[in-house]
């Protein structure tokens, strides 16, 4: 899974075609993450733990679950096996490129989760860039706009719809789409 | 539902305590957002479709499906339900402050999928705040620490647990926990 450029253009796999409703890159990457199993297995291959039975007792998942979750992670790109036992055959886990670039996910969901689920942090996450002055700190991560400098907020944020046959509300050809009633 | 803070203690439905495996805001946070057509619906809300055969329409979602998901999301407090006619009784949905907080976890996904997923972004976000010089622009947004002014990037980040009788590699006591095989 290679991140798209001018170069290197997307897999015919991408599902962004495929995919019932509003052409989103948002609907791509929930069909890859799927539900909250494939998110709890990235989160401990980032917290270090690569192994099957590690990630199920971690996230509580149900093994079979977590099987199918983890096979299709690998399948899409943003995990691979790598084999430390021959015999018997035996594998751990770990984070490809795109699979990291989902750090900032992750701490989305946990900023999230703090804010409006949990009185006590279970997790802080700790910041320590190679190249500042700060030494290790607790990060107070927020989203700015690279253009004008400013903290992102939602009220800020408006949509420009480039999927041709589509704007805000919906549909503008009036014909039925997947899914539609 | 309301942000935690020292003034304003969790609801007791909370479900951070009562998931398997770590205590973790993620899992809090996948529990309450479930699989991908609660944020999807969220996605249309933020994009001002409030009508359910709407969202049906733009998110492909099964109508059972996003009715289940529409009640858990009103459940938690993310989304709000207002009646726009009386009779035959008909509901608009609106998010709440915890669901307009949902807008970064929303833009990580869309950025992730746009980077990993998508040739042609089919949406762009857009970014007009009110305190700036710059006029409407397309946003560019950048994962920043407010505490060091860096950008974050994902190898600068660890993790300190604070859940006690669990570390990075799990629980710390050796019994056997819910899920652990």
């Amino acid at each position: 899974m290679t991140p798209h450029t001018d170069d290197q253009p997307t897999a015919d796999r991408s599902p962004a075609k495929s995919l019932p409703g509003r052409p989103c890159s948002i609907a791509a990457a929930l069909h890859v993450l799927g539900e909250k199993w494939a998110l709890l297995a990235v989160r401990e291959l980032f917290y270090g733990n690569h192994r099957f039975d590690r990630i199920v007792r971690n996230t509580g998942a149900p093994r079979d679950r977590l099987t199918a979750r983890l096979r299709a992670l690998e399948e899409a790109g943003v995990i691979e096996r790598r084999a430390y036992s021959e015999r018997p055959p035996r594998y751990e886990y770990h984070l490809t490129e795109a699979g990291r670039d989902l750090v900032p996910l992750i701490q989305s969901l946990l900023a999230w989760g703090d804010r409006w689920l949990s009185p006590e942090p279970p997790v802080v996450l700790r910041h320590h860039p190679d190249h500042s002055d700060h030494p290790d700190h607790p990060l107070d991560a927020a989203w700015t706009c690279r253009t004008c400098g400013a903290e992102v907020r939602g009220p800020d944020i408006g949509i420009e719809i480039r999927s041709p046959g589509w704007d805000h509300q919906g549909p503008t050809s009036h014909l039925p789409t997947a899914g539609s009633s």
